[in-house]
């Protein structure tokens, strides 16, 4: 059993998720430049969720680098995965359409918690199935306490979006930038 | 002739079918948490499409896997499958969109009914012009049972969608849970 | 330079062609059966549409079998037909919606005569910097004069429609099946 | 860490860009061939973008085949790349449908030229991290030099949009028709 349709599929739909997104941007009716203006909060958006999926991909690349055969196990975890990443388009669209209203930032906050837990579940069946180097299981022990963090950033913007959404944007932007600097840890110890 | 564009190629198509259902989800105007109650029977069309398209793609993966050589007859039975399957998002948006009326449901479970004669229609052309080991014989003759009981209840549910839908949507999970619980025998004939 | 990345390119583009038509199909805002009985000829384009693109995939399958180098022409000229396949959906979706008027059936099969040219334009590209063994260059031959016979098809079609679309349909029909019919002559070429 | 699921991502996204712009294209609801002549430049503008995604396209084609190990830094200058050419059928939309009113030609122009400088991005952090033979360094170079003639081009456009658009047009063509006349250079390079 081999994993490289696992990972054209996995491809296939992160690769749909993140670009049916500009779908949802409704082009203004009016041809002047001012009529991009209320659309920010949609890009925003838009970009927010492009770089949230960017990062699930880098880490999903990463992941399945030490998988070495694929069971139903991981087959049905990557799948539910990919099932909770594809409503991000939904959840991206509801929140910029509504201007940030905060039920729209609490269901995106919850639905990023729900694809972390999702990841989380991945990643231990991977490792249950895999006997993994002490190299890699320390850099993937790295990379669960960057998701703890992350889920504790999601879950303070759920909080957040009751008292003032801004707070809960500069939450996920806060946690974008964490996912986005560079982790050698994992690269490294693949390299090993 | 390889096999290796014939999955890319179903990879793809199944990638964009399962992802496009998203699409069919129009959101809510309002942004109040009370908007999506009404959407809850479209969430539940599209997570039991999602987990049939899955299920197909995992067994396609197995079935492909015993592929030596693709002929003209092996191509255009894998194209009527996905023929079939990419009528799903619409069957779904349907049935959720009109909260499981009864010729909904009985669409949805004819076109399930004809993917499921269509898989065993490729499953036999890739038999025909393959020699295979008596132990990936038995696992195909083990999924083949398990292909009767699902056309069994898919019939059913048309039948009982003329009752109540309710009966007909629990026997789509019913069928569904049936896959998804690992079945080792192909796995197990395809290490060997 | 490999191909590798032009397959999975055209794959990708074809794979999405291919099913984007189902999206033109707008749901019935009804749920009794008898509201999918107007949706019978756009189905019946969708079909036939699925059925050409299939055929210019396993026919593109086929033909890049022989490149072994990938020319900026070849890209060029695959990136031409790739544009004029693109632009079947549309075709398709307004012979559909308009019940095969006279224009929009006559438009179709300009497109279908364009893509024919488009793909035989590629073919040539790739004859031009390849020396091609005797066998290929004969199965290829076969080809193209099924493609002359399509195309006299399709503009007898433009014609047709003038006076009654079902001719033009059924000539569409003709040619479809013509291409489903195995050729042996390039599988057995190219195993050779 | 390999390349091959950079590609295959990449060639999704493209992929997905290139083809829904299609969808972007409102069917007419006359049946009349006269219904189609006001939508000759949405067909133009559809047309345009589709050669320059395809250009980028062949360029990444030819930049990635130079990596020999993908960094983050190269994962995320590939994503920001991927970012902005997904706002291309957008910008390409508004276009269409305004007749290329000042502002919608000049957004197109500012996107080009924002791709443009994300693609110098990508080359500069891909040299950064590869000791590249002199043949391809000259090659990358007289392409650096090509892009540079595109910005000015492009942003002549922003310029000439606000005296008549047309002038606008025939600058992105002219650029275009520069990008398509095969550049042997990198292929020679590549090969040696």
């Amino acid at each position: 059993m081999n994993k490289s349709r696992l990972e054209a599929f996995s491809d296939g739909v992160l690769a749909i998720i993140i670009t049916i997104m500009v779908l949802e941007i409704k082009m203004p009716h009016q041809s002047s430049i001012t009529a991009l203006q209320p659309m920010l909060p949609t890009f925003f958006c838009y970009a927010l969720s492009f770089v949230f999926v960017g990062i699930y991909w880098g880490n999903h690349h990463h992941l399945l680098h030490v998988v070495k055969h694929v069971s139903s196990g991981i087959m049905w975890a990557n799948l539910n995965l990919l099932f909770w990443l594809s409503l991000v388009p939904f959840a991206t669209g509801w929140m910029g359409e509504n201007n940030f209203a905060t039920s729209t930032v609490a269901c995106y906050a919850v639905l990023l918690n729900i694809c972390g837990v999702s990841y989380t579940i991945l990643q231990h069946t991977i490792m249950a199935c895999h006997s993994l180097s002490p190299n890699i299981l320390s850099a993937l022990k790295k990379q669960t306490r960057k998701g703890i963090y992350s889920l504790i950033g999601y879950t303070s913007a759920i909080g957040a979006s009751f008292i003032t959404p801004v707070i809960s944007e500069i939450l996920f932007v806060i946690v974008a930038i964490m996912w986005i600097i560079p982790d050698k840890n994992i690269e490294r110890a693949i390299n090993d």
